[in-house]
């Protein structure tokens, strides 16, 4: 202790110490003076020196010796950061085709990233790769799994947010009957939390953009699901919030008999294909071919002017925007973002379902492609992570 | 000042004191002990005796003389209590038919309530019986319009939140063009908040319950709108969340011209009454006669069984839940609870919708009726501007 007595009561010496302890959060990966976060956190000098100095014991921030005296020739100035290896977390992003295991540090530096197919479909098959890949991924950062401070992983489906027990998941079979939460809390010894892959991807999204607004984070690929995060949070309402691929569009979309909701059979990569095809068929003169077509053959053939292509786009983006401008009307989102194989099918998707929203809506939200990649899914689990070990203050 | 030195920064000493009040208002009106609150903030006694007394120096809290020794015979207790009259809040209800307006006071008790029919249409007839409304609420609670604290205003239509202007507004010709909040805040000293009145009812619906949820309040009569609460707050989005009337049902909804939304158009209860005479001209035998009809009676012959009036409420049932069902799915909400009007058909149109939402979502939510009446709007007024009262600290 730098001082003799501690200041405050118990309660404000915890909110002085997650002060502290967020100010040099922010300012990493620099070194921070003391008196910097006196300045930051507007607690006095004593109130600061005490947090730090608890906040040093705990293994949570690092002293850095004094370089040199400051030029003005004073005492040289303690600074402090954050000790990042005090805290790692794990995000697993577990898909029916791979698994994806991550580790970062307290200021979210990546510590390890491991990638592994599944070959085999089936839920044991699956989580057998899923031990493999936290295997690998904490080797490869040197930790041992009692080291882990927090584990989240994504999956597909629906997932009960009180147990983690996983509702529904069309895509994977017999997942639903796997207790992945218990599993790997027999292996950790921190909280495990089990989230769907789409709620993920929205915080990844959220974070990428910043802004403090609403948002419908989008995935579309095989897979239609969508997120909301709100202010920066996760909206889960009941569990099972933004499963978009459930919306019932309208006319006729058969079932498949696969779980898979209306929206998904009607609008989903596979759905796109089947349009195009069809569309191949009745107008032999089109640049779609009927072999080799996938979803991003008809966006390029779209682009290029083809005009059954663009037609085939056009009933998607209004099947698409019929479909979620309820949600747009209730919701009243900053923003709708795209982010999955579908991404990739520029601007001509997004220019139509733009123009179909904002005839069906009062205030049409912006509507964009994701920037992020096929890890944005493990990149919000590792997010959700980190967010629940700052929530938790070592005092 | 209890103690000769002050305890804690400047930062400190402001969250001790916003806990100390908060703590005392949930005794209200009940007056607290100095040794209560300082359980109920975990707070030092010398930290609570000085909030305390910078709350009774300005004017928030009043202190109670000891009225007898303890029964342990030690020193009196001192007890404190909400000065109520410190900073009272006017609320507005300002409809096409009816202008309500009432006071509340710290401890949300009700001063004063008006309630002033509109004559004639017409935005500057409104903001007569507005002002004369605002007059007479004054006068009955015997305060000046310079001691309201805050001031919150329901409109229909859809606002702007950051300048409180109505964007929209079809039920009142020419209440765009009036500037409701700046004539407002000409007459008091205090903030003036101008809502959308679905959403104001909305936060009254989730006061009623004290959940912590995701609920969908509709106000359903001949205006069809909706507000989103989201753990105890408004969510607004953009600004204009909730607005379900625009939501475009299946099938053709002929364009009436008055800016009415598609769904308001297809189910509201005008729509409902039109459809019952429709239903009462091709069947000569049902319950439902021609003349006198309106959406009560079309409920009350479906209750007592009579076929076409079943048929009409199921078909208003089944538009309105798959209107609503994208929203559903995406929000997933805890519950919808519909006031309005429609809130007096009973459980033959709950039913329905319970039912038909059943099919459409993963998790459908609880339905159910209202237990508020016509002044649900003006207490969620009255409501939010308590929020934004005690949002303020006094120090």
């Amino acid at each position: 202790m730098a001082e003799e007595r501690a200041v405050g009561t118990p309660v404000l010496r915890r909110l002085n110490t997650a002060a502290v302890l967020r100010a040099v959060r922010d300012c990493a990966p620099e070194p921070v003076r003391l008196a910097e976060l006196v300045r930051l956190t507007g607690l006095t000098r004593p109130t600061v020196g005490q947090a730090v100095d608890g906040l040093v014991e705990a293994g949570w921030l690092q002293q850095h010796d004094p370089a040199a005296a400051s030029p003005q020739g004073g005492r040289p100035a303690v600074r402090v950061s954050l000790r990042g290896r005090a805290a790692p977390v794990l995000g697993l992003d577990v898909g029916p085709h791979t698994v994806s295991a991550g580790i970062d540090d307290l200021a979210a530096h990546r510590l390890a990233a491991v990638r592994l197919p599944v070959g085999r479909t089936g839920a044991g098959r699956l989580l057998g790769v899923v031990d493999e890949a936290v295997g690998r991924a904490l080797a490869e950062a040197g930790l041992g799994a009692d080291e882990i401070a927090a584990v989240v992983v994504a999956t597909p489906g629906i997932v009960d947010p009180a147990s983690g027990r996983i509702l529904l998941a069309p895509s994977v079979p017999g997942w639903t009957s796997v207790n992945l939460s218990e599993h790997l809390r027999g292996r950790f010894g921190c909280p495990v939390q089990v989230e769907n892959d789409a709620n993920l991807a929205a915080l990844a999204v959220a974070g990428e953009r910043s802004g403090a607004g609403t948002l419908l984070a989008v995935q579309w690929g095989e897979r239609l699901g969508a997120g909301v995060v709100i202010g920066g949070r996760l909206h889960r309402g009941t569990g099972s919030a933004g499963e978009i691929g459930f919306i019932r569009p309208p006319g006729d979309v058969p079932d498949t008999g696969d779980g898979r909701g209306p929206l998904e059979r009607a609008i989903g990569a596979e759905a796109i294909t089947e349009r195009a095809r069809r569309a191949a068929r009745d107008r032999p003169g089109t640049a779609l071919q009927a072999g080799g077509l996938d979803a991003a053959a008809v966006f390029a053939a779209a682009a290029a002017g083809d005009e059954a292509a663009v037609r085939v786009v056009d009933e998607v983006a209004a099947s698409f925007a019929q479909a979620i401008a309820p949600a747009v009307l209730v919701l009243a989102p900053d923003a709708v973002v795209i982010g999955g194989g579908v991404a990739r099918a520029g601007s001509v998707l997004l220019t139509a379902i733009t123009r179909h929203l904002g005839r069906l809506t009062l205030t049409p939200p912006v509507v964009e492609f994701s920037g992020l990649a096929e890890d944005t899914v493990l990149t919000g689990a590792l997010r959700l992570a980190l967010d629940e070990v700052w929530g938790r203050l070592p005092v």
